[in-house]
């Protein structure tokens, strides 16, 4: 008997403040059309240098969510 | 000259009997929408514990199809 | 502040010249329905073999594009 | 603030039959002393082998647990 | 001649503000009882996401320390 | 002084009920002409697929086994 | 049952020309003596240079092909 | 034809406050010499512990930059 | 049925002499209060280094050995 | 005794034709300065991707020399 | 045009010295019938140990040789 | 704050002895151009072979150093 599917995407957020506010970023943008999302796993971080400075934080998170079958 | 593009996607099969099990809920709910799967890798097996026992079977699965250009 | 978020996705082209156009095939493929492509990374190649000979290149990508909320 | 540790322990179990049996196995046993067991990775499967045939499944599995301050 | 032996362990922080407090919620909870903790590895860093918002960082650190016999 | 030298060849078994039965497909068909195996690890799991069913486990595995000179 | 059982051995192809062509001429090599070749998987590329100038492409591969009791 | 040679060194940066300013700091010491920053990648985090208190958190950086010929 | 449960745990031995001298020490170390110690396997190798000279081998092990159910 | 060592430095080689050419971009410019080069590992392969084209071919090298001291 | 084909296997050599001692024993076993060794890369090193002793060091090797047809 | 910026180069040390040995020599050559030299990670391990002998053991190091604005 199944318990439910779950899909896994991968999707990268980006802030100019910190990888925490990336990753908000990137959930945040995810929850208005995906429903019941569980755990996102960062699988990278990384910096964009503009002029020597940090402009963004960027994290690469697997976002999981209950599986839609018309999807 | 192409000879056709796949898509891979990942996703978590579960069951309360075994990983073949949960596997072949995440082949069949995919099936129910996708077209031409060939091959599903196993990425991760875990379990899920409750109250010291395994309730649940986990296979999170890289899915290979034939690439629909409106998807 | 966000400054945009991007989805990854995994895709196999392939060919029967070289794994550049294996990459190239897949590329023109998903460039038909998703916007602002920007990277495609290179995560597996590999070979098929029918009676002793290479007759196709097959590479597998993760490519990244601008993430669209009704996706 | 903290919502909680959690600690991570290697375990091997062992069993004739299946993979399945092998990590329940594992998790009977650790279940005897430890409390709020989650989930169970899988690390690693083999087989041990005598005379040409199987005669057990290993499974190695990364068990997480309540961290408690006195271990 | 020994010049000392660390042993490893693996835990995994939790906080509702960032990977950082996480982190440090992790050793704290450790350094009540275990002697002499140097360094602390981030293994994997993942989020906990309810009702599409972000509710928990969670950080799995490798936690080295000066081993004690009696362990 | 040596205390014997082992050899490790990858083997692919296949089964259509499990991935117990793949290994030990992949096993029972090396152990007809090698001598003194030992251990086989599991490398990777995959699943064949066909008209959205599953019509093979396959399991690939390192088999470990006494290396003979004249091979 | 069975539905057969595969080895996989690793070949190191090289080329004045190209990877596709370092990769063909360790298949072409190995098409000689084994029957049903199926996949090469690429593992590792790497370049040979002399007195500053690349002089050989060479291609690590796994090659997967039906095994045979009496090998 | 080449569109430019980049190079990438790895560096750890160090700070008391965060990983965010860790990387920042490593960044801004190379980007007093080094021209053409435009990524860097994490590679790991870590914590330094001292008298069970985290005393400094680590970043080791993968940092890209146009390459100088006379470097 | 079980046919046992070994648990693994991660040391780091070090020694001034070689890696095979750090291993054996935190294998001595070990073996004073763990009973049934079967394998160590070798997770990572370094050297620290003080003035521009070697002052210390370590190793990284992953040793098993009997789960004891009070542990 | 020493029998010389080598330094690996990590540069990415770009061209607009292929994989070959951007490695071999990347050693030519390194050739210009560093002596004695002996083997490019690729470490990763990706694309750039611009209007849905394949713009630039990108080829992560580590590349080995004969270390020099005053480098 | 080829430039040859290597072939690598993968073997575990054993001693109750050293590493390099179990290496050198492996490398010893092979050259009594494979032609043209010329490198052997160390991929796992570990440890057996009997009565909390180490009774031996064993290293699996991965040794590359010129490809022979007929084999 | 900034304690310390440090950077990470990578060396393959040779020896006719030992790896232990191999690494010295990177360390000893390295130790007479960078100062404060503090760690090297084993990265990888191998031995070159001549008419069936061992001739050479290699270690490939990752040596971390502090970093020098200049450089």
């Amino acid at each position: 008997m199944s318990v439910g599917t779950y899909k896994i995407i991968e999707l990268v957020g980006s802030s100019a403040v910190s990888w925490e506010d990336a990753a908000k970023n990137a959930v945040a943008t995810a929850s208005k059309t995906l429903r019941d999302l569980r755990i996102a796993e960062v699988k990278e971080l990384d910096l964009k240098i503009e002029e020597g400075k940090v402009v963004a934080y960027r994290a690469r998170l697997h976002l999981s969510f209950k599986y839609m079958e018309k999807e």
